[in-house]
């Protein structure tokens, strides 16, 4: 490719070629001699005492090598943790109920339904799925609690006895005159919102292998996750193993969402098994386990009220927020994460939040696509409209009143959060122009008199990405030139390695064919956080631009030797090593990497090309945008049809506009999905009754719209590139989005407010109930 | 393992455990799906024109999926630089003939026995066998020539066009006035010696392995090679490749003693059909292959000329050197290194020597352990001998009149090597005490006496180790304080991931246990050089002292922070970061790892506790000893039997006794077995005679003596650590010692010299000539 310059191009993605052709090596491509299937019998009952295991039918069938209960597995194992989730990363929680241990394997107690119970080990795949249903379990059922509100209640069914009323985690907040501010209140509205549980259905499923390792005595794991590092050293605390013990790969990754943050029970037992019986081992999730057994996201109902002035801006804000965790500690960040940011884009002096996290016997609830950024969002977003509705005031004009102005960042919100820079109006200003809005406003008119049932809805979010506590890069400029990175995110299909192969190809002048962009192997990572929260080029580009920059000064260094000049006259310019004011004197990286590993150095320059840096961003950084909605709907079938969307994100500099762009679109159809179709479901006995893709509506092409996407452009000083991160945006934005336009198209029934997903059978209700 | 200081104790070997309960994993046991085995189509042929190749019988066989021609192989690879050998990194030969490039499979003319000349692709590797005999290859033979001598000679067959008379090297030396010093001598003592033929014999033979690798669009090589990064640029050149789309991987390597040094023929070929038929291939070598194909070494004849004053002082060498340098360059270095050696331990003001390397149709010479220094070292030790002999002086008393004194170091000797420090005569008298020399020659007396042929025989030596350019060591502190060490040198057998965690676990305060050492790798290590030349201790230990003290510079930094202390303030002393003067605050390594990557660290300390460093030794360095060696030679059947063998080595200061002890003993099995063994043997028309372990005579442990081995140490200034290498020393002492002792039982026969090996028939029939 001839581009002159990287930074800034639309570069097509380096990964696409193996992927395109399936060259690419996922978990499951790997095959081991002597490698033996793991299939997990799980628990069908979402609470039970377990009375009896038989696992004699299934060793008596040929090729069943063994059955591994919890009880054997605590011989190898103590507890995991299982609590990793994105945010949490150097930031403490707030804590409730002591927070419980869990048993990769359960023992004595199922908690939901889906919990593993025991491994069986075969030589063959499905032979160890019939091996697994043959295992005989006798359970004695407990009373069960699926509804967080009805957990919190004395006398509801406990989860854990050294958790009170199943509240796992308790996040409490409040800041300035609340009763002042709802006292002088032109008016107050509330609203109860409930966001969905959602799942996070990645194309590949989580995947683990694992082998003993002679060289370390330890184990080898391969695991489809997001965070390699974290996983390495959760096995090696649960083994007991040093963390130089335990390998952790994450070869290619077929997507995460945030569901393959941290280890689950399975990467646990897994290398256990591995270690322990010495051969290989793999286990590979079926698309029914996924939807039973990889966490889940959102799942929060909030009771909201605001103190509105009559010109439409918000004095206080009250909250109260109930996350469901599930049967496990996943999510203990969630609602504080949800809590600190309930203020949106406003500027709203006064706050009260009480947040609780609730054990209940479904499946653990943690990380997914923004994970507590997009419930706040939905809330405050929704808030806005229903005080606009309230007032008789235009959506838009409520939030220009409430908009915290640019003059005002660095900016801490009343809940907490230190938001770097924003320029909130700009973006809905753009917003409104690209998505004509004043034109739409006009034709709803004249739609509505002909009885089509037209709304508009916007929502301008803020959103933290990048978080630390800090990411590492290594910089290997080959002899040849030829450059080697090593990052510490661990990128599942974004297309990082294209990004940071850009930097490379601008900053040091190297071809950029020629950078390989290594990660996901703890073996030859330095160490690493792992691709979550928008944090891969934020915090990972940075240390890369670090460990860039110290690459560059020994090539200066090597290059003022070579070129019998100071090194303070070498500068990097137009790709080459120059001699300040003479243009023929100039080396190429290539040529410096040569004389860097050759003979002829001299003594005082340390051979090699090399660097490792590590880059601590010394705060999170609060991207955000507008999204414009138009919508049409069909009221004899409750459909929803998007006619428009628009979508204004605001990421800082755009080191690849084509992988913006990738992320944005992927973002809308997840956010929309949200807003119109998806939605995990639990009977009221615990039984999951959204097991498979035909029960669970992952939307398909023709069920969205063609995207138009625009963009401003505010820099952060909070990290070397100025960018903020673009990986959940989208997502957060179109919920609330989606929703208000829908709602705005219903207005004229009456109708008010609509829990989502704005399912077909469920708008079409509303409608009927209005028109009753 | 609970011990106080790991440095200077017999640490038991890291790698024992794995290796004997055979959960290594070596080349061969690699198994990809897919992959297809490789067997070769050879030349049966020293000498001839490639005039049809027919592989349609092969291709006929079921199972056969391709044969690849040289032609074919043109389109893929250019030729390859197999000339890469020990001690050639960073040092400029001085050549004769143009270097001839060789294509990996020969393109109509082949010129030894064994070339590759095809590559049979099939499912099964045996099928692949059969294939490539099936293969049919019409020769027009050409004149043979296999005696670098007759080689030499003007009308002799011609290899390459463009190297006249097979002259592929040639190094000329010339200091002092030789010519006065002969004109003045006494004596003049002459004579011509063999340095015969040798075959390295590793444990594993070649290996190598090649997969299409998606991620950098380019290749994977697994190779049973002592220096992955050299591989891995060589293959890169091949196969006009980015260094950073190739990776080598040596895993466990079960031997290599220099003829794993450098790709092969075979690797660029596997990487290439990898690359190109998209499909991971495999190829073993045959024992009987190893013998053809993998490397020769030594193969010397030299007119050796010493002028000598009557108190055994030598004035002045003359020196003829003729190195067979087989059918390709891999050794053109040899001729250089053996002169530069040539004066041993000896202060010789005068030299004239003549050096060349030939080509001749055998296997080419390259690197074997010691690869020019144990040549070099056995001509001066016979030699001085001879003199002493000539003069009737004990051997011991002409050694010290000559030897390089204390004090003059560093000296550089008349052949301009700069040696750094020697203790020359101390080791000759510890040697000579151990050994109860004066006894010996007592018993020597009576026994004689008894008819019996006792010999007692001595050797000093020195040679060059710790070849540089450089060394790059990484030292990883994971969080947990466990520790990573990568390091550039590829260890094959030596014991070195034991000798550099024990540096680790002393100078930075870990756990022995929880220090992994890995190499081999080029995705994982930084750049290297590999294992040769003792060099891995020397210059690889040198660069992993200087990543331990940064990575100890930040632990310091960080337990100032964590103590409350000033940086300079803190030592690390006993195993821990201690504030001086306050014995109750300290910390360990795992605190401060916990701490460096923790939340809680200060702006103003980078995160993370990792550090890469790179080693330029200044020079090499030069280790010595002395051996004696009794033997007692049956006239009856010619059987040489060693009655004691005392080796005192001086590598400087041991890091583990056990390994350097582990290094004499089998060094002293291969020199002995020179001395008395073994044998490359070629008939007149070029074929191989010693083609299996049947013919060629590698020792089995009967045939050695219990060694008493014993040490001087002498540090040097050039590395961090003192040491000097230990490789192959003990192949150098000992060819000489038992030659010298040899031919000391012999001499009352009247028998001045007799060509190693000193094998039963060849003094059988010597003995059998003096009686006649």
């Amino acid at each position: 490719m001839a581009i002159s310059r990287y930074v800034g191009a639309r570069v097509r993605r380096k990964e696409d070629p193996r992927l395109i052709t399936g060259t690419s090596l996922y978990v499951d491509d790997l095959k081991l001699p002597g490698m033996l299937y793991v299939a997990f019998v799980r628990s069908t009952y979402p609470h039970a005492r377990i009375t009896r295991i038989d696992p004699a039918p299934a060793l008596e069938m040929p090729g069943v090598v063994a059955v591994i209960t919890g009880q054997d597995l605590r011989k190898w194992v103590k507890g995991a943790d299982l609590s990793a989730g994105e945010g949490t990363a150097g930031e403490e929680e707030e804590g409730a109920g002591a927070v419980p241990q869990v048993d990769p394997l359960a023992v004595d107690v199922v908690r939901y339904v889906g919990q593993p119970i025991a491994a069986v080990l075969a030589e063959e795949r499905y032979l160890a799925h019939d091996a697994a249903a043959a295992v005989q379990v006798d359970y004695e059922p407990l009373p069960v609690v699926t509804d967080p509100e009805e957990a919190m209640k004395d006398g509801a069914p406990q989860l854990y006895p050294q958790v009170k009323n199943n509240i796992g985690v308790r996040w409490d907040h409040k800041r300035g005159d609340v009763e002042g501010a709802f006292a002088q209140a032109d008016t107050v509205v509330k609203q109860r919102f409930r966001n969905q549980r959602l799942s996070g259905v990645p194309m590949e499923t989580r995947v683990v292998a694992a082998a003993p390792e002679p060289l370390t005595r330890g184990v080898t794991v391969w695991s489809s996750t997001q965070a390699p590092h974290w996983s390495r050293d959760a096995i090696a605390g649960a083994l007991g193993l040093a963390q130089s013990q335990v390998r952790v790969i994450a070869p290619e990754v077929g997507g995460g969402f945030g569901v393959k943050i941290g280890v689950y029970q399975e990467d646990v037992v897994l290398a256990a098994l591995a270690r322990h019986l010495g051969r290989p081992v793999k286990w590979f999730e079926t698309r029914s386990e996924h939807m039973l057994v990889t966490n889940h996201g959102r799942d929060q109902v909030v009771e909201y009220e605001a103190a509105v002035r009559k010109d439409g801006k918000i004095l206080a804000l009250r909250a109260n927020i109930i996350q469901n965790l599930g049967a496990y500690p996943k999510g203990l960040f969630l609602p504080a994460t949800t809590g600190t940011m309930l203020v949106g884009c406003y500027d709203i002096p006064a706050v009260e939040i009480h947040a609780v996290g609730v054990y209940t016997n479904t499946m653990a609830v943690g990380a997914y696509r923004g994970a507590g950024r997009p419930e706040a969002a939905y809330y405050i977003e929704r808030m806005v409209d229903l005080v606009a509705d309230a007032l008789g005031l235009d959506p838009a004009e409520v939030r220009r009143v409430n908009f915290i102005r640019p003059e005002q960042f660095p900016y801490t919100t009343a809940t907490g959060e230190r938001y770097d820079t924003g320029e909130y109006e700009k973006a809905l200003n753009r917003a409104l122009e690209v998505a004509k809005y004043q034109e739409w406003r006009q034709r709803q008119q004249e739609m509505r008199q002909q009885g089509r049932h037209i709304g508009i809805g916007m929502a301008s979010y803020v959103e933290i990405c990048g978080f630390g506590p800090w990411e590492s890069a290594t910089v290997r400029v080959e002899p040849s030139g030829a450059v080697s990175v090593y990052t510490g995110t661990s990128p599942h299909g974004q297309g990082l390695e294209t990004a940071l192969a850009q930097l490379v190809a601008d900053e040091l002048g190297a071809n950029f064919d020629e950078v390989v962009v290594h990660h996901g192997d703890t073996a030859s990572v330095p160490q690493g956080n792992g691709t979550m929260g928008s944090r891969s080029l934020v915090v990972g580009g940075g240390a890369l631009l670090m460990a860039i920059e110290r690459v560059r000064e020994k090539a200066r260094r090597i290059a003022a030797h070579l070129l019998e000049a100071a090194v303070d006259d070498i500068e990097f310019a137009d790709g080459k090593y120059r001699v300040k004011g003479a243009p023929d004197r100039a080396l190429t990286l290539a040529q410096i990497a040569g004389a860097a590993y050759g003979p002829g150095l001299p003594a005082e320059i340390e051979p090699g090309l090399v660097a490792t840096d590590f880059f601590a961003p010394p705060d999170e950084v609060f991207p955000f945008g507008t999204h414009v909605a138009v919508v049409e709907v069909i009221p004899e079938t409750g459909e929803v049809k998007i006619l428009q969307y628009v979508s204004v994100d605001d990421c800082g500099p755009r080191i690849n506009p084509l992988l913006v762009e990738g992320q944005v679109h992927g973002g809308l159809a997840q956010g929309i999905a949200q807003a119109l179709y998806e939605e995990v479901q639990y009977d009221e006995n615990g039984q999951l009754l959204t097991g498979t893709l035909m029960d669970y509506a992952v939307p398909k092409a023709n069920m969205l719209p063609s995207f138009i996407t625009d963009k401003t452009e505010t820099t952060t000083p909070l990290n070397p590139l100025g960018a903020k991160g673009i990986g959940e945006a989208a997502t957060i934005g179109s919920t609330p989005a989606v929703a208000n336009a829908v709602m705005d198209a219903l207005k004229p029934l009456g109708i008010k407010h609509l829990d989502i997903p704005l399912t077909p059978q469920k708008v079409w209700a509303a409608i009927q109930q209005a028109q009753a």
